[in-house]
């Protein structure tokens, strides 16, 4: 199951199209443009009315008026969405054993109806766990940018990646 | 409308529980129980499958054999759900004017189905903004407690808010 991505006719599910599949396979200084997503009003003000109901999100008239002048994305929802794009193709079911968080987020120019963000990954950092060897620590500068060329949000994600062979032990004889 | 939070027979919809109305409310040191919120399954699921479906978020039996032992909240769920309390209670629909973004954000213990969180918010810092002297900039620590006395996330926040007077100005005379 090790490196097939992409192959036909080979069971696919467990990697994504740019063939991350284990720790070992973000390596740091690489770039990925991972996709992209767009967002309508709709599901902006449905998305805010459950989580971040404040006019300038939820109320296209008051909007108007706001400080934006008019409506814009929950800074949340654009994270969320940014986030649907990386499961889909950065992540790997098979590997991805979560995150402790982000380093820093930030949401640099709103985000309107009928935007389109693509998501560009640039790895910054992967180590080996020293606590736990089976997998390292990712650090993924996420950017997001509109069809206008707009960096939208920027951010330090973190994850935790199962690693697909043992660290290298030298002086291990049989 | 000025300090008017809790007196009845007043309009209070601009302002909150907690008397936060305008940028001088905020004062560095204070530390504010927010409000809690509870999230089951069906919601954990929901959220997970429309914008973040890794195994442990969305399937039950995949979660059980997986590294949380168990279904878990995508942490974007719990930072949304965090928001939500926050918006209602600690931001002003009068004065908040969004938010660049967050300094750190941590998962740092998983939220499963059934967990009540309250969010507790501590200002850390509030500096007048020098190029637009209308508002302020807040920084806040938010910690997210589960019913067991674990805090599940921790995160600094920036908002603008809008302040209720204008910048003292010593030496101008009428």
């Amino acid at each position: 199951m090790l490196g097939l991505a992409g192959r036909p006719g080979w069971d696919t599910a467990r990697v994504n199209d740019l063939g991350l599949s284990y720790f070992e396979d973000y390596v740091p200084g690489a770039t990925y443009e991972v996709g992209s997503v767009s967002v309508d009003q709709a599901s902006i003000v449905a998305f805010a009315k459950e989580f971040d109901p404040q006019p300038f999100h939820v109320d296209p008239v008051a909007a108007a008026a706001g400080p934006y002048g008019g409506l814009i994305a929950s800074g949340w929802h654009t994270a969320a969405l940014v986030m649907r794009v990386l499961v889909r193709n950065y992540l790997s079911a098979e590997s991805s054993l979560g995150s402790p968080g982000m380093d820093e987020i930030r949401w640099l120019y709103p985000v309107r109806p009928g935007d389109t963000l693509r998501v560009r990954a640039t790895v910054t950092e992967a180590r080996r766990s020293l606590s736990k060897p089976d997998r390292g620590i990712v650090k993924t500068l996420i950017e997001a940018v509109d069809q206008d060329g707009q960096t939208v949000m920027r951010a330090t994600g973190i994850n935790f990646v199962r690693a697909r062979a043992a660290p290298q032990t030298p002086d291990v004889g049989p």
